[in-house]
């Protein structure tokens, strides 16, 4: 049945690389909710976002209209450092389960950054290396961000200062360190660099540290230093813009090779990298030229989809940043413990938001343990030891696959490898060990979070 | 002066990638002096080679005579896991060093072991397979060599032992569980689990452990288990002949783009990497062809080629291997603590080294600072963050474009990078930090070491 396994890997010409982000939002009907003022609750005009985000940034973030934005000249030059991407079929996979199916994933991780967080950081850097900044500020929880900003400065000679939660900065210090190496101050947040570190410091002597507060400090920083702005690297309208280049790539390589789709999945935290994938897929079901299976994955311990109410919420603990409308557990909302990985963010891309509510697309949540068992069988057939949120996306469509066993259905599946795992290799010990367990949120604790939704009239 | 940049990267098709490895041994007029009886000093038979290694790779061993040995299908398919690997125009380089020269790079990095050993290891793990065994042992130091044979291993459904060197097993915990998410067990050496490990533990209670110790250890548990065989990573013609892929992957490249190199530079521990980069080129050399420099890279803390000795010695501490012709600095000698990364093999290939003695190739010794700079300013401007060992030979392709920048020569100069450095950031962190420092070791340790060279008559 599979007799031709040619190609394993489909490289498109360098020449091929978009030369346009594709920005879906032009196609929806419904567009995403804009941000609000948190004081006001009128939504955040360009001028009121100007202290904390870059000039065309902030063009990008509120473009609703335009279907197609030009990626500048030096962004397109970077890309080619690591771009294109491979499309890979899983034939190997494929073998293993003796699925009918035929299994397809995008590759982001063959860059330093390890994921696909480099499309987007070189693309904010550029940006802010054009208005004549200094340098930028951001949080990195994982690591994967921070790591590909720190990439993208360097590239352009900026400074970057990252401050990256305090649990994170000593239990991956090796992440620190490929950020040092592209020259980056890497500080442990909360830090006493800052009056809402000092604060929260005073406050609980013994934290350590949340993302909300890293990111309230890179706002401070970026505020209050001459020259500076903030930079984030997923939720935003923006980030979606510049993920597009994966779905976009995505798109070419399956008509090269003449195939289509019929379910694509991708893991879901706060949304980059499946709404980068999805992007001109949904935006041929939009304008009703093709049908697409599109499933979110997200972790069973934090199931703002699946589990989470669409309405305003803060995007930070802090409070300090615009309300957003997404689906969200609260902004208190803070995984298990024993969660593994990123995809820990209480919300989700409002883009994304607006796609779920108006039925475009399915969400699933799953369990870690079931994730880390998808892991390990890619790994050991498809040679790449994938990121633990990546993985989100192998388990489904692992089941996927399964599910066209038991029918015999030929389905096409695409999904997106965001990134390697090499420095989630903590969670593969524990996974290794048998002492990797799951946790599922309670309705009560959800509903505990939920209750302190700002109040918005809409 | 550089207008058309296109392309950075080269990929040949899948259709392209080798099916059979070049060996060299052919084209040599002097061949490699044989392996030797460590008792009778007479040269090793295939039948007292038996026990030790797998039957058809003893052919390969042994095999002075066929230019080409077909790769099998089974390892071919492997192979398009992850080749062919790109051929990379070190374009952003060239403009940070604004040298006319043309850098490309041979980047082996883009597999989970993180390196090119993944290509000897598949080619020994299926032949082992073929042969029926149940499984192979093995030792490792740094981990590439244990991960890229976990790897190929867990592919064949084959047991996969390997005894990694104490203190790498407690400072490098994650390289541990990459392996042991591929199926392997990795017991730190020296063990209880073995008589030399025992003894050594009961001579040295507080060790830490050396490659030598692991070797010794390895061999014992393959000659002492039924349906085992000892595989290793670097050194022996076989391994050679499989790394072989990199240099026709990259001698197709060039030659589709047009290019003719004038320098070939790789780095050389045990000599896997060089000496399969550079034999289709040093085919044509040794033909009468075409000429080209190449050199080999050395740490000037360990350096085999530019200050050893070329003479027959044990290829273990524990000298219960057959003895090789090599340039070597004693097998009793150890690199400095403060030494990071791999290359640390007191020998040398003796492929290699008859080469060298022939005066077909240079070699030259790089101290680490310089080293990690050089890996530094690459990772800042290409993109990839590169293993120590691969850095060695940054270092001397930055120095050689450098050249080229004062002569004004438009030279084309051709790396092998070897793998990446995702595992080694205690050392980049040492760096980071100032903290690193280099050692050399004087004339009278290097004496020292050689005085206890086997007296073998030739």
């Amino acid at each position: 049945m599979k007799e031709n396994k040619i190609p394993y890997k489909t490289y498109l010409d360098e020449s091929e690389i978009p030369t346009k982000w594709y920005n879906v939002r032009a196609d929806m009907k419904n567009k995403p909710a804009p941000l609000l003022n948190p004081g006001t609750h009128q939504p955040m005009k360009a001028e009121e976002l100007a202290p904390v985000f870059c000039e065309e940034l902030i063009a990008q973030e509120l473009n609703n209209t335009d279907a197609y934005i030009d990626i500048p000249q030096e962004i397109q030059d970077f890309y080619k450092m690591y771009r294109p991407s491979p499309l890979i079929r899983a034939y190997f996979l494929e073998d293993a389960l003796g699925t009918p199916a035929k299994i397809y994933y995008k590759f982001e991780g063959n860059n330093t950054s390890g994921s696909h967080k480099l499309n987007s950081a070189i693309a904010q850097a550029y940006y802010a290396k054009k208005q004549g900044l200094k340098g930028v500020t951001t949080e990195t929880g994982a690591g994967q961000w921070g790591t590909a900003l720190s990439m993208a400065c360097s590239y352009f000679g900026l400074d970057c200062k990252v401050f990256m939660v305090k649990v994170s900065y000593e239990q991956k210090p090796f992440r620190r360190e490929v950020m040092r190496t592209y020259g980056a101050s890497v500080t442990p947040s909360p830090s006493m660099t800052t009056e809402i570190g000092k604060k929260i410091l005073s406050e609980f002597p013994g934290t350590t540290g949340s993302l909300g507060c890293a990111i309230s400090e890179a706002v401070e920083v970026a505020t209050t230093n001459e020259g500076y702005r903030y930079v984030l690297g997923s939720v935003l309208n923006q980030v979606l813009l510049h993920q597009s280049i994966i779905g976009l790539e995505t798109k070419t390589a399956l008509d090269k090779l003449g195939e289509k789709a019929d379910i694509i999945i991708g893991c879901a935290g706060g949304g980059s990298n499946l709404g980068g994938l999805i992007a001109p897929f949904m935006g041929q079901k939009l304008r009703g030229e093709a049908d697409y299976r599109i499933i979110a994955v997200e972790p069973a311990s934090c199931p703002s989809f699946t589990r989470g109410k669409y309405a305003y919420d803060f995007c930070d603990t802090g409070m300090v940043c615009p309300l957003a409308k997404m689906y969200t557990l609260g902004s208190g909302f803070i995984p298990s413990a024993n969660h593994a990985g990123g995809l820990r963010y209480h919300g989700m891309s409002s883009i994304l938001s607006q796609l779920y509510a108006d039925g475009l697309m399915e969400a699933t949540s799953v369990e870690q343990t079931s994730v880390f068992e998808a892991a390990e069988q890619f790994a050991r057939v498809e040679g790449i030891l994938p990121a633990p949120e990546s993985s989100h996306a192998i388990r489904v469509a692992i089941d996927e696959a399964l599910k066209c066993k038991e029918t015999g259905e030929e389905k096409t599946i695409v999904f997106g490898l965001t990134g390697t795992g090499y420095f989630d290799m903590v969670a593969y010990e524990k996974y290794n060990d048998g002492e990797m367990s799951d946790y599922i949120p309670t309705d009560e604790e959800i509903a505990q979070s939920l209750a302190n939704l700002p109040v918005v009239e809409e």
